[in-house]
């Protein structure tokens, strides 16, 4: 066929399911694609199309079908593997192998799902970025730390792959390479077996090219069903919170958020406009507080074992976490704390929040990975939300779409009514 | 001097720093101890009392002291170690040797302290018990998960070990061995490199012979000042919560309460009684929820790749897992959710509560670990937990005191002036 790479995962699925093509066609396709376009994106730390090959076959060869049964998916490189090694983007750990998979890989595997490769990572998932470039211009970044994963799912190498994200890592990546991310409400959904950077603020996610495919691999991930028409009856009431850092984004950005708050009105959905608690103005100093003290502590075996081999980025965070005090910790996790308890009441109100997803388009350059500043409230408060594409100027720009905790089925159904309306 | 495996941590470190003794003293006497011992209390599932020595020299070779040097340490065989084998109970993992130390054992080792060996857990921190035996009566259970770390503080084979807690693994073994525990609140302290069972219940801890211990282990986890003398002023106020499963324990359990209150009382404290909210009846089936249904995917790689090498009682619980269904298992959280509301203005009114720590003392036979009944409800909440000795009947028992969510310095500081004033 040829084309396969370009399916959903839920198209996909039901295909294998139902015969109209094999896992191995698909692979077949995605392969292709990875042979043409990985030289000059770098979406992979790790990849054997033998052994991808090989597993599509097996998939191809049993009987019993699982949901996913088929679906060729990315694992961050910070996602432990016993098939392949298990990099962490860092050279130290180029070789490392785990025993065991992550219990969402394992989680996959169990739903038939197929792995590919690992994808890049920036360094321990914050900020020193590895080889992967952006698909829609590849003298930009992709953004980061899931940047491989973004890549390849933009690129059409794959349709779903994993992601986590710290302060932006899952919305700023889709945002600049024009896919869809599901970020779940904190410690919902299970890190076993996932690099650790902060307690507090890790939480996994999921790289896909439609809304329906981040339902489908968050239910193999929970055991939630899938709601992805809970607004077939009703459009969703929205609330527009342009938030404390709507003057330091680019006009682009707020163009593009103004714009998608237009569309979504013009078909129906009510999008009112919410100021935020004056707290909010302390969340991101908050983040980086929280993000410095827990990461200095998560990071102390490397930090202690082979400290010459750690960017300057990460030593400069690590140091800064060392030296903050417990007193300012505590505040930190307080402001949040509040900031959280005086927002909660207007998700009584809004299905959703509609916030801007990055500053504007990805910048020029592979240095460096774009501001995480309009994710890094959001990740504090432990909330859910999804990237979701709104335009293309002409790089790819996103919304960010913020529920409450635990509401991340309903938010991706948002999600889902969102980005069918928005003229990507 | 032969008696150093007696004093506690805090007293090894200051007598290390000031140079009265060696830490290579320290720990021939701990080896000492453990030799004559660990035939009968098996506490250990792996121990290399010559790497241990070589340890402890190296420590007394370094300038640099820590916090904690030359303390020796146990820790439990969940967490990972690039020194020893790591294999949670399981005899798949009995050779599992994992690259990086756990976040808790490389801060200790960062803070000076001089590991022993890997301590007996229960099989992947559930019910199976290991070899372990109660030093108290080599008949009884030590409780479990956390049975080697107990019951080697217990023996005085080592003054300090890590624990986790998901249902009521440290506060039972603690209370069963006649030693002191604190679990931390949820979420608090880093878990990385450390088996998960559950994300939402799964909790990091310590077990010690002195509340001081406690406080002191504490403050090299998580970079917290200790505040053990903060009720030198008054004394603190308590409540008396009987709870819902106050007629389920024995009546040597409520005697050992009712006399605990009573001894507080007269040392000078205000000892309410504080009745339970309603929605409390229905915690601990919700904590047996949340944790079979996280458990059945935390363990989905041993699940899925050595079925036959799993305890029929593991297999239960995660088929009990398997078949929950979503609307029950978020049923379970917005009860934890409600308690905990409900609960959280008492400790405006109270420094901390007095509860049951085991429905009675460690009952005899090794082949269970006692019932987790009286910690479920608390650890569902994510609020943090102290394990005091209160008497011996002969055999160990003890209270639980029970603080708000990141209150832990302040309910160390009430669990150390309540077992300074407890008869054990």
């Amino acid at each position: 066929m040829g084309d396969l790479n370009h399916l959903d995962a839920t198209e996909i699925a039901e295909g294998v399911r139902t015969g109209r093509f094999t896992a191995t066609a698909v692979m077949r396709d995605c392969l292709d694609r990875i042979e043409a376009r990985e030289t000059d994106v770098g979406a992979f730390a790790h990849l054997d199309p033998e052994a991808a090959m090989a597993a599509a076959k097996a998939a191809d060869s049993q009987d019993d079908k699982g949901p996913l049964h088929g679906v060729p998916f990315g694992i961050k490189d910070i996602m432990d593997t016993d098939f392949a090694p298990t990099g962490w983007g860092c050279a130290a750990y180029a070789d490392h192998r785990p025993a065991r998979n992550a219990v969402c890989v394992e989680l996959f595997l169990a739903g038939g799902a197929v792995p590919v490769g690992k994808t890049v990572s920036t360094e321990f998932a914050y900020f020193n970025p590895g080889k992967t470039a952006n698909p829609a211009n590849l003298a930009h970044t992709p953004g980061g730390s899931s940047s491989g994963s973004a890549a390849a799912v933009a690129d059409h190498m794959l349709p779903l792959a994993f992601g986590t994200q710290t302060a932006a890592s899952l919305i700023r990546p889709a945002a600049f390479c024009g896919v869809m991310a599901y970020k779940s409400t904190r410690g919902h959904l299970d890190l076993g077996g996932v690099m650790g950077l902060s307690g507090s603020l890790d939480s996994l996610g999921l790289l896909a090219r439609s809304a329906r495919d981040l339902t489908f691999g968050r239910a193999v991930l929970s055991g939630a069903p899938g709601v992805a028409s809970a607004f077939a009856e009703r459009p969703p009431r929205l609330a527009l919170m342009r938030g404390p850092h709507w003057q330091d984004g680019t006009m682009e950005m707020r163009e593009v958020c103004l714009s998608a708050a237009d569309q979504l009105r013009a078909a129906g959905a009510d999008v009112a406009e919410m100021a935020h608690p004056d707290v909010f103005e302390r969340l991101t100093d908050a983040h980086k507080t929280v993000m410095a003290y827990e990461a200095a502590r998560a990071r102390i075996y490397e930090l202690r074992h082979f400290r010459d081999q750690i960017s300057a980025q990460f030593l400069t965070l690590a140091e800064a976490g060392a030296a903050l005090d417990w007193a300012t910790y505590t505040d930190a996790l307080n402001i949040r704390d509040t900031a959280l308890r005086l927002l909660t009441p207007a998700f009584l109100e809004f299905d959703g929040l509609v916030t801007p997803a990055a500053p504007g388009p990805a910048p020029q350059g592979l240095d460096a990975t774009g501001d995480p500043l309009f994710s890094r409230d959001w990740t504090l408060m432990g909330l859910p939300a999804v990237a979701v594409p709104a335009a293309r100027t002409p790089m790819p720009q996103a919304i960010q779409l913020v529920g409450p905790q635990m509401g991340d089925d309903r938010l991706l159904a948002v999600a889902d009514w969102v980005a069918a309306r928005l003229g990507d």
